[in-house]
């Protein structure tokens, strides 16, 4: 008798499932961030925990009866050791081994089950991946918010800020961002000037930026959806949907034709971006059959049914996603 | 007897230097950073007063002689108690007022004994200011490397690594950059790559520049200059020159004319931008008259005579000027 459990532990929000080896879902559960980076390894493992607990709980299972055990988390906490998670797992009594795997890789099997093509995602960070054979043959960007993420919330978000800064500051362009991101930071929109010239409101502006951490300014990128006549929102969007179709470039290959499973914020939400960036691959003579997903429970699902030696084809991908629908 | 003391405290080093009343020169000193914001209020008044007792004891002077005491510093220093830096150099027998005046209004001054012109400075960072009867009138940016500093030495910097990690990856234009940049970062610069089917050298440099400060980016900028034929890199200096001309608009007004005094090595050392925002001025029918200086100190002797009730003239201007050339 194989169960599997999947767990998408993402830096906000962790998803687990339990399924049984025909991809059927028996349980779901969620927690919150389940990044041992982001959220430091502690609190990583009790969310993974809540949510695996969570998931046994409701399909009426014990943890012991949990054969395979995978978690989908972002690239830099896949290699190492798992003595964080795996440890706190075993205690309750679940199994002591625990694979690993690219969320960009349940990203991918969140949209297909096969094993080639392509899966991009733009939330706060950006990163694209190509999979040939089920495997992550070449990944570009996902290199953080100071020197990569092009096309990212926070690179929108970021430009978002220094263009009402620079409009205030008198060095930019007009833009109707200014009100916008005063709203969203709790800044009166006062013509009051200070005694070096500038507005008040731009010096409050500033301040209450540099006390965010920088990768908090993708909290700003919304607005430039919403400002949907403004010429600099719109140039910000054209300049997103350039990098994020650089971004398809770099994985592309010839011989591999997709599909391109989309996922994060910018890329599912934001209809712009996504004909954005699918008439840019057009120009490209690319034209891959894109299709978005909400996160990567899914893929960790399927990723989980193949290391339990499930062969995870049409049918059982139906399964898994319509199933896991009824549960969640 | 008057006897003043001007100290020009920047970031990364302070000069000072003892004056009669008549502009003459009569010691010079220097020591390490003394920005209290940058360097810790402990570690910029040692410097200050390292630089001050330099200049009393080259002047032959006890410190009891100085009768004003002026020093320049950054924006945000200008502003709050004095506590830190008055406490220990009356502790040394200097007076115990300190008056602080902007290191713009410093910039200004050591150009011109004129009442009215511009100052711009682009070092690490990016500022400008209009001045009007010897006082700021109106600034522009400054606004730190997050969010401001258009067109600065973090600005290029910033900009040159970022084009060289998105050829590296597969992102961007390939740009000669690369070589330079990995050779500054000391990183061997291999066609080797790794298990994600990017260059080795590619992880790497994003490893090492994450583990320096944001700011410490400025130190790839002078890279962009020594590429001279590279489209990417003559790209990110065009843009540069381009912030800075806007930067200048923002400080402008109709009826004053200049002079716009240069500060700071990004304007100073570097006739492929100056050149470039003469130009760009003209284009918009501005040719305020030039002047490129080194530092501040200068002005901070012209300010601080001027609270001693010195009319300082183009007479007083010159002296200072030659006989502290003779001091440094």
């Amino acid at each position: 008798m194989i169960n599997v459990l999947a767990i998408d532990a993402g830096g906000t929000s962790t998803r687990a499932v339990l399924l049984n080896e025909t991809g059927h879902c028996l349980g779901y559960g969620s927690a919150g961030g389940g990044n041992p980076i982001s959220s430091g390894p502690d609190r990583a493992a009790a969310s993974i925990l809540a949510a695996a607990e969570g998931a046994s709980d409701a399909a009426g299972l014990p943890p012991t009866s949990v054969t395979h055990t995978l978690i989908a988390m972002a690239g830099m906490s896949v290699s190492g050791s798992r003595d964080w998670v795996s440890g706190p797992l075993a205690t309750r009594g679940f199994p002591p081994t625990v694979t690993v795997a690219s969320d960009l890789l349940a990203i991918f099997s969140s949209g297909t089950w096969q094993p080639d093509g392509y899966a991009m995602v733009a939330g706060t960070g950006a990163a694209g991946i190509r999979v040939r054979d089920g495997q992550v043959e070449r990944t570009a960007d996902g290199l953080g918010w100071l020197l990569g993420d092009a096309g990212s919330g926070y690179w929108i978000g970021h430009r978002v800020a220094a263009a009402v800064i620079a409009n205030l500051d008198g060095r930019g362009a007009e833009t109707a961002l200014v009100p916008l991101v005063l709203e969203a930071a709790g800044i009166e929109n006062s013509a009051e000037r200070g005694p070096d010239g500038r507005p008040i409101a731009l010096r409050d502006l500033v301040e209450a930026l540099y006390r965010m951490r920088p990768v908090e300014l993708s909290r700003f990128a919304p607005l430039a959806f919403e400002a949907t006549t403004d010429a600099v929102a719109r140039a910000i969007l054209d300049d997103a949907i350039s990098a994020l179709a650089r971004l398809f470039s770099a994985i592309s290959a010839p011989d591999l034709a997709g599909p391109l499973v989309l996922g994060g914020s910018v890329l599912t939400a934001q209809p712009r971006i996504s004909d954005g960036v699918t008439q840019a691959l057009l120009e490209e003579d690319f034209s891959p059959e894109m299709r978005k997903v909400p996160d990567g429970v899914v893929g960790a699902a399927v990723l989980a049914l193949r290391l339990a030696g499930t062969d995870v084809n049409a049918e059982v991908f139906e399964r898994i996603t319509t199933t896991l629908a009824h549960l969640r």
